[in-house]
């Protein structure tokens, strides 16, 4: 029995990562539909916002689905009480102390993922009674740890240093990434970048274009000073990366980071002064496809390579 | 039958990474001797010197070893010389243009394998007729691509963009990242930090130990604007990032860097002072151990995990 399905009563171990402006409740909903389990993005929400999503994901699958909140979050507490009042079985928290809400969350029954990119927070992780981490590497799109490990690395440091089941997040968009981060001891996957380039993802249009023309070398992680985010280049990213280059402080760079950049060039469309958060692995997504198809197709190859590995004789 | 295995004439697909300060023909020997392809790292080496070390290779074992050249080495052209009179079977270049020397090489029945960081130098090397190619991420120690991409992104990346033989190097020290590596697409593994830590290489027992000790975050990809490479953070380290931080020019951190630094910090064991080159998986690496038995090590762990996948069913 695979930990992450019996965890969440799931068929896949396929998590959707719940994104900031691109997984409302359409694509929540399609990813739950389809086996996997899709997460609705609270962090680019309002609490009136948040609540509407949830009531359409409910109408939208019997199956169940979570709720993302970024604990560093204005409306955090507002959102630990929605999820609490609305029944939400699971929850994953990012960027904050995973011990802070834990034992309300978990005392009403709600599993409690944290999401994290090191060792030291793993453990943190375990210690609060976390059901499950999810470890997110240095390719990940969007926010980030200061120790820049990768998935590579990253993976096996927390399977060795802990017990904890473990959700792998950061360059895996198809099935053979996905075994590959089964290879190195993670009992599940998230997926943003690939799931953002779908119908159902909330992303503007223009942005979901830009995925698909991305190649290496297209996004960097940036402002790492300030917080490490990794973007998708364009002249926002080139004018940030003068500051750096020039030894802007950080009171400098975030005067000029400024506020809604987000919603401006994931929501809005405007591809050069907003942020465009992506992870390296859009150099591998090459068309728009439905959820419930990339999947299929997910799983399709993870089995197609785990037939091909069990051949090797060396 | 495993590309690389038959490409080299070689029992196991694991060929040990040519180290400046750290690979001569004590390390390569143990390597090849032990069934992977042991590489003379000859990029710190002068004429004479590498002459000296593959004398003391040949006489250490019979099998197949290679010598590692960096084509932008005042020495290069020497080097390239002295592997075909020696009738040295095996060489990989790196930092340079793939079709430089390919030709000649080839036209002497070498094996010629190039290193590089991109989709874009795979592909020249395919047209160039290199035999294989190394796709070091951005996990890898010492000197590194500018893309910054990482192994869970950059070998899919290649394995899609070209059919050319695919030695995965950067985050690998052990037969799950050995597996992993497959699944992605990659027919064998090159690795270098954990073959520093050996008795036969010529590190200094001062680095040895430093990369026993080191934990996530240790190691940073430091002058990313002058040439980018991965670094064990110490004094040395520090002083790089607040010449970096306050902007200094290029200029500046050149005249910081100087000269003979990874010499005094690798093979002089100068801690401090020193620049340290390891890749990040070294947070995974705890002891001291022969060439000969890591390899084994890695081959009962690959095969251990090939058993572990193929039992997954979902």
């Amino acid at each position: 029995m695979n930990k992450i399905t019996t965890l969440f009563d799931i068929k896949y171990p396929i998590i959707q990562a719940g994104m900031i402006w691109c997984s409302g409740w359409r694509l929540a909903s399609a990813v739950s539909n389809a086996g996997g389990l899709g997460l609705i993005g609270s962090g680019s929400m309002n609490p009136d916002i948040l609540l509407e999503h949830i009531a359409k994901c409910k109408q939208a699958t019997y199956k169940p689905f979570g709720v993302n909140i970024p604990l560093i979050f204005p409306f955090a507490e507002e959102f630990i009480n929605i999820v609490v009042q609305e029944k939400i079985p699971i929850v994953f928290t990012s960027a904050g102390n995973p011990s802070k809400w834990t034992p309300l969350l978990k005392s009403h029954g709600i599993r409690v993922v944290h999401v994290i990119a090191n060792v030291k927070f793993a453990k943190k992780c375990e210690e609060a009674g976390v059901d499950a981490v999810v470890a997110e590497g240095f390719e990940a799109g969007g926010h980030n740890g200061r120790e820049e490990t990768t998935s590579m690395v990253l993976i096996p440091m927390i399977r060795e240093a802990t017990s904890i089941p473990l959700i792998a997040a950061g360059g895996i968009a198809t099935g053979r990434g996905m075994l590959a981060a089964f290879a190195l001891g993670a009992d599940a996957v998230q997926i943003g970048s690939r799931f953002v380039a779908t119908p159902e993802s909330s992303a503007h249009d223009s942005f979901k274009q830009r995925i698909l023309q991305a190649s290496e070398g297209d996004t960097k992680l940036m402002m790492k000073r300030l917080t490490p985010v990794r973007l998708l280049k364009n002249k926002f990213y080139d004018e940030i990366e003068n500051l750096e280059n020039q030894g802007a402080s950080l009171e400098q760079i975030a005067e000029h980071l400024g506020k809604g950049r987000a919603r401006k060039g994931m929501f809005e469309g405007n591809e050069q002064e907003g942020e465009l958060e992506i992870g390296q692995i859009s150099g591998l997504i090459h068309q728009i496809k439905p959820a419930a198809t990339i999947i299929q197709e997910i799983m399709n190859e993870f089995h197609q390579a785990q037939q091909e590995l069990k051949d090797i004789i060396i």
